[in-house]
């Protein structure tokens, strides 16, 4: 312990650490500990680098607030965010898969009807969204409840908007009996993840783009069924091979259906251009 | 791009960060990716930890401030400051061993004259210090310019006293002609690293102590030589085999000297207990 190299290093944290007393913190902590030093071998780091990556994980905890996540945004931009989540939703062939969370979640949305405008009011192209909520063997699920969440029409997220008070683009509602649900709202756009701090500069320095193609989030909950927190993305649109938090999934990208005017699915005549989309789920069992 | 899983997204990141222009930078993301995603693979870690794990850096992030870096102390007691250090610092044999630089530090410290007293009034034992600076082969090396800092006699630095103005316990002196250097100052004890955030949180769950062996920091910079940043350990003190963050070596815990009276090293006489520590650096060339 006294004479501690480059080498002995790792094995004297590991033997400190020996005393935990949670056998999976030991684990996880161990595991970090060899990969972490592992890194500043490979890499032969100096003390300049060592410095600059403190200055960095600092800016990105000052940046940091209940409303942006730039901690997310560093593991969701290396790939650390979709591996976590493919590893731990392996699920049977058939069910939906799982993509990111993202940082624009945020807690108790308003709840609508089905059937209602989710938008909150927000201008854009009107999209009629519905579908089914089943299991693996098509059996309805009833009443599941479905979370969404969307930027608008420019691409930002309400809770990006300085001064704005109300939820716009996020909604809670529940399924009918048969697992059917259906709702209002207008097409979201493409949008660079935020990209004016830490992790902007990352990807810049990295000769990256910070944009995700378009797409709207969902979470859908139903008792006896796993979480699922996932996107539908829009066939042919931009980004779809180069989302910068890597989320896209083939399974996921759906036709956003183009209408230039028309009956709507409620039955109202519509004289302007709109979307429509018919999107299935299918949970995996709890 | 469209099917990653937790195996094949590593690759996805490395050949999205292809395209970096600088080299280094490159060099590090790589390594630092394939090490992020194989900690997370090897433990399978689960989203509950995985958020654990961002709650943990950003609860980091609110605590750092200019006064405090948490980042600095997770380094510290993960062993990688310290392997960052012996990996830069391969000295040839007889040179004085580097060490952690800790979180203490602060620019601007006070220029003290040869001789005067460093504590900057603190209550204590006296401390008499003195050595001198050569390069390898004994030469003095003349006009070298030593920064000391030091913990109380209650362990702690002035930066940690709240309200306090005036610096204490740090100072800027410049070594003679022929590398003498000497100053009086107080006794420092053991101290425990700050443990009152999420490091000390930590360190508890892994069922460590806080503590570090009572020590004081030297930088030490001349014309033609490199940078010394090291500590000089107390013989026979507490948390030698310990240090919460790794920094002893054997070739810097000195004697201490204890004297019960006597007459100090400036000829005065002295009437009560009292130290003294005789330290010789020597330089590595740049
Ligand atoms: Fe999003
Ligand atoms: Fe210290």
């Amino acid at each position: 312990m006294r004479n501690l190299d480059e080498q002995t290093i790792t094995q004297a944290v590991l033997t400190r650490n020996a005393g935990t007393e949670n056998q999976r913190l030991h684990e996880i902590m161990t595991s970090l500990v060899q990969h972490l030093h592992a890194f500043a071998r490979e890499t032969n780091l100096t003390e300049e680098e060592w410095e600059k990556g403190i200055e960095f994980l600092t800016a990105i905890g000052h940046i940091t607030t209940d409303k942006r996540q730039e901690f997310i945004l560093l593991s969701d931009t290396l790939g650390l965010s979709t591996l976590v989540i493919a590893q731990n939703h392996k699920k049977p062939e058939g069910c939906t898969e799982a993509t990111v969370f993202g940082p624009f979640h945020v807690a108790n949305a308003p709840r609508y009807d089905l059937g209602e405008d989710i938008s909150g009011g927000l201008p854009g192209v009107p999209w009629f969204v519905k579908g089914t909520v089943t299991a693996k063997d098509g059996t309805p699920i009833p009443n599941a409840t479905i979370e969404v969440w969307q930027a608008d029409d420019a691409g930002f997220y309400d809770v990006q908007k300085p001064g704005l008070e109300d939820y716009h683009g996020r909604a809670i509602i529940q399924a009918d009996a048969n697992g059917h649900y259906h709702f209002r709202t207008i097409v979201p756009e493409c949008y660079p993840i935020p990209h004016d701090g830490p992790v902007g500069k990352m990807l810049e320095a990295l000769n990256r783009h910070p944009w995700r193609p378009a797409h709207l989030h969902f979470m859908i909950t139903a008792p006896g069924y796993q979480r699922l927190v996932t996107h539908v993305f829009r066939e042919g649109g931009d980004y779809l091979d180069s989302d910068a938090v890597f989320g896209v999934r083939s399974s996921l990208i759906a036709d956003w259906v183009r209408h230039e005017s028309g009956i709507d699915p409620y039955g109202n005549s519509i004289g302007s251009l709109y979307y429509t989309l018919d999107f299935n789920f299918i949970l995996h069992n709890a």
